[in-house]
């Protein structure tokens, strides 16, 4: 393995930050607008633009199912997928600490180039910083970008209407378990990975059957019950769903359990959540259960005309309580 | 003064997440984009885009003549106006250490707003993570932004060209001497700002007039020494530059005397360095010296066919030597 360190030369400027940039970012993530090298990218672009960022600060730096490098485009992939846009170009600013091996760099940058292949983006601008042993925790990622939203393609949070249907596209919580269990939170290995993935692809094919989708969301921080909380909020509209109905893995529900946490509240990084008027819903659910992205997809609750800006659960037991957004002391450094 | 501070639930998603964002950001940064707070921002783009992302560290935050949030406006939107596109909509990525005073965040804040509104750009996107004490230090922010390219325009750093002079818009060096006095490294208080500013208008008024410029690069970090010889390097040009001709503060020489540094080689954050065939120079001189940001325009130096990829420095005693790019330990965390 190569030990070689990241020293705050690499950070700088000059020939250690030039070499850096040329051995391990260009080499990866080469393209015909990254290697011109400008201030800016350059590229042409026309219409409605759907413009992101994010940055990543998830502990530990490699965990099961990802990395941050994967997690960082992913994350900014399905933002931009969720109002509808393809997602095309994509920035990479980095933050390193001193003495991060050279080679776990190179890992995350490798990881990024794979990522960004699979959800056929390209990474087209970046920053390298470095700060001093013990001012940042190994590497933090922003990941900026930029899409294209399709002629007619109206979806947008505020867009849940009474009689909608809500879908989640897959079982919820195995990201932030994953985590948790990678920080030996469990005492235990279990067998869980994140489920850090693009869903781009999945979106395009579902707005290309059913145009009128009213609502996309990734439940990413906060889990299912933020999520939900903030579409119900800005919809002004009454959500409630059914505990029965929500796809969790047993391992995600076992780990719960012995945390004491509840998967609602849980991240998720590659699921969403669909709102769509109830007679498209299940030309919607096939269409997401061809994909490996939305195969397990489900309807789990609607959205109703009583109690706007609420969120019922319906548990199991048939009783109606308020999901409330979360508060307090939740999961740092999930994403 | 508010002592409340930022903890771990601030960046966690919830209630505190949502409150911070709402009383904080959206308070001071408001807009009708930023307010729809969707997963990514929209909005109508045509044409030949520029699109860039940089990562502020600076220690400490705040230093005379501005603090992390207006270098963090201003750098992106010099970067796109590198290209001779006008900027105009960024994104904002912040992640707090844990004990940052909320009040110092929102002096921050608002910077970002009044930077903003002098460049003329808005804030449409952002994100907000909040890492442990001791594993960030204080405030770090990314800014990504986009820009159109007018048409017509076509301003790379390869495109120097044998004959082209070079203009310096003004005094060289006085961010980064501000920020090392400021960290207290000339062991008195000297009288030096940073010159932190937005070019954007600067260039605009340029390519209106002289439409044929052929480079445009803001002298960030490794200073001139390291942007003049990326320019050389990218278009395979000799640089000639000469000592007596490059502006310097006083102060700033005296300062650099006083550490054993070159002017050359200290960063600029309000500065630009143009490349233009000589007959347009004159024009392009009278449209900088009406500008406050290029107030000390000059001619420094020329392109030339000989020594292609060097930068060679005429020193005020006539001797010719080359200037390299820097290299080795250079000032860590100045932007």
């Amino acid at each position: 393995m190569n030990e070689e360190k990241i020293t705050l030369s690499y950070g700088s400027g000059g020939r250690l930050t030039h070499k850096l940039i040329k051995d391990i970012f260009i080499r990866h993530l080469d393209n015909s607008i990254l290697s011109q090298m400008n201030d800016s990218a350059t590229f042409e672009l026309n219409g409605r633009i759907a413009f992101t960022t994010d940055s990543y600060v998830v502990n530990p730096i490699f965990f099961s199912g990802g990395d941050i490098g994967r997690l960082a485009v992913n994350g900014t992939v399905n933002d931009i997928a969720m109002m509808g846009a393809e997602p095309l170009y994509i920035s990479l600013g980095v933050i390193i600490e001193e003495g991060l091996l050279l080679e776990e760099l190179e890992r995350v940058v490798i990881s990024i180039k794979d990522a960004a292949e699979e959800a056929g983006v390209k990474v087209v601008t970046g920053d390298t910083k470095v700060v001093e042993k013990g001012k940042a925790d190994k590497l933090f990622i922003n990941t900026s970008g930029v899409g294209v939203i399709p002629e007619g393609i109206d979806i947008r949070g505020d867009n849940a209407r009474p009689g909608d249907l809500i879908i989640v596209s897959g079982t919820i919580g195995d990201h932030g378990i994953a985590i948790l269990s990678e920080r030996g939170a469990l005492g235990f290995s279990a067998s869980l990975e994140s489920d850090t993935s693009p869903l781009n692809r999945l979106v395009a094919s579902m707005i290309d059957t059913v145009s009128d989708i009213h609502v996309l969301r990734d439940p990413t921080r906060g889990g299912l019950a933020e999520t939900l909380n903030e579409i119900a909020q800005a919809s002004n509209a009454g959500i409630e769903i059914y505990e029965s109905e929500i796809p969790v893995k047993g391992a995600v529900k076992n780990a719960c359990d012995l945390l004491g946490l509840d998967p609602l509240y849980i991240a998720n990084e590659g699921k969403l959540i669909a709102i769509a008027p109830e007679e498209r819903v299940s030309l919607l659910l096939d269409i997401m259960h061809s994909s490996q992205y939305g195969k397990d997809a489900k309807v789990i609750g609607k959205v109703t005309g009583s109690h706007p800006g609420i969120v019922a659960l319906i548990t199991k037991l048939g009783a109606k309580r308020i999901l409330d957004m979360p508060s307090g002391e939740l999961l740092p450094r999930i994403c």
